[in-house]
């Protein structure tokens, strides 16, 4: 027989996935669910991979900033670009998500969608983890690379919403993940269509489209799938309107995977910059919400080399 | 044998499809595409459904200013709602576009997706067109529904990209054209979360947040797909951008609809409100795209009673 969910430990968490999956694919099932409605949605940082020391594309825009600072002679006196180029990340984490997004919009726009894409693809073939040594894409969780597969074979349809750029997600998720494009949700600036020499192209704009975090999440799941999915897998407090909403029908699942395995990945949750979980670890319980222990539940954490 | 496309009479087009689909489909031909990147793309009116005498979005909206007027005492001194609430449609049409923007913001916003959804499915069930006297979702073109169904049978993934509003059209396409609501691209106003006494709910904003026609039609399946399309299929200069770009790679297929068929449907182009169809007629010849005549090359236009 083959074991299902094999970098599962054998446990309540475990278990809940299980049941809910045969309690809505089971035909016969008094909450079976059609094909066409077996929706989940996955956050992506700290959910289907890592995001510490910061989120892997945070760690990206400080790339570009300092490769782009030749070009730029007065980001050298100029916050936040100075706290990159100084290392300084303690006056980074003072700016916050508004400093955040001001990197991201110096270094993403002013190129087209395909220059975009070869400019991430070429850092994510090159970049390596700082604690690892290992690229950033070899950081996905092998116990998420399963849950996905299991849940595609009981013929739900998988979705990441990421508070991260679509854009980005977009470059590796069909294979590390097996997601199409189509099926990855996120953040995004505006882009503009323009006819060139070369033919029709999309320039990414120095603006902000769409944020999908928080409440952002419910809205940019409405926005792109246009209907209420019934599963739903974060590890932040970035997640909890998006669990908030999926969880709100029933039959519903959602799941929180808590970070407490610090020899493993790392350990962190109420008090850290990136994938923060607070009101999710105290709201857990009383919302039916299974949380994941990371040092408990998987037997294993990234694929093997 | 079965016959493809029986509601397609043999002819240029019909050929010019079902060459370009054996080309990129059947294993061993030099222009093979993996089923993953078969996206095809659909406006909807005037290309899966007609949209005279006015666009059925349009006839929703005039409808809605109608019904709620009464709560708007106001609207009978206001443009453009006065010209809706007198048939003016003289005074509509020069409102334009940015007329009809104000009257879908006025009419779309303040209530929740759940109950927009439900407000469009009645007006569906039981609106009838002036010159039909049917059911607007009985209005779709058979030959296109012939089509949807020939591009899935050879693993396409077909999605609509529309000027009119995404949550309108998602009320139907599912079960009207076998479109699931996450393949629907189209324009949209801004909604917002909120955590009610009866749960979470997304509430529609008077804002508009995504206009998706002409340069927005690129744009959007950007957003949406994160992939171009191979193929593309369209009736409007709206549709123009989108062929342009869709079409600029190879192998590709380009398509527009055009309405000559004053008989079975309706004749216009250059010079229409709705659906007008001008540089697309000039530029097809050049660009390589198929132009469909309805008179011609469809034996029939609707689904039977």
């Amino acid at each position: 027989m083959i074991q299902l969910l094999p970098s599962w430990n054998d446990g309540v968490a475990k278990q809940a996935i299980i049941d809910f999956v045969k309690r809505v694919a089971k035909i016969g099932s008094p909450d079976f669910i059609m094909p066409a409605e077996r929706i989940a949605v996955f956050d992506n940082d700290g959910t289907l991979w890592a995001e510490q020391p910061f989120y892997f594309q945070g760690l990206f825009v400080f790339d570009r900033v300092r490769v782009l600072a030749s070009q730029h002679p007065e980001w050298k006196d100029k916050q936040p670009f100075k706290a990159v180029l100084e290392n300084d990340m303690k006056t980074l984490a003072a700016a916050g998500m508004q400093g955040l997004i001001e990197l991201v919009v110096a270094t993403h726009a002013g190129m087209t969608t395909e220059e975009f894409k070869r400019t991430v693809k070429d850092w994510l073939a090159t970049a390596r983890h700082p604690k690892f040594n290992r690229p950033y894409t070899d950081l996905v969780f092998q116990p998420m690379l399963e849950l996905l597969a299991y849940l595609r074979a009981n013929d739900f349809k998988t979705f990441i919403v990421s508070g991260g750029g679509i854009e980005f997600v977009r470059t590796f998720s069909e294979e590390v993940y097996g997601i199409p494009p189509e099926q990855i949700i996120g953040s995004s600036i505006v882009t503009r269509f323009e006819v060139r020499d070369v033919g029709p192209v999309l320039v990414r704009e120095p603006k902000v489209d769409f944020i999908d975090d928080q409440e952002g999440k419910p809205v940019g799941i409405n926005k792109f799938l246009g209907r209420r999915p019934i599963a739903v897998f974060g590890n932040s407090d970035g997640d909890f309107q998006m669990l908030e909403w999926v969880t709100a029908g029933t039959p519903r699942f959602g799941l929180i995977i808590h970070h407490d395995d610090a020899v493993r990945e790392f350990a962190y949750d109420r008090a850290s910059a990136a994938g923060k979980l607070d009101r999710g670890l105290d709201e857990a319980p009383k919302r039916g919400w299974t949380v994941v222990s990371m040092k408990k539940d998987w037997n294993r954490v990234f694929p093997s080399k």
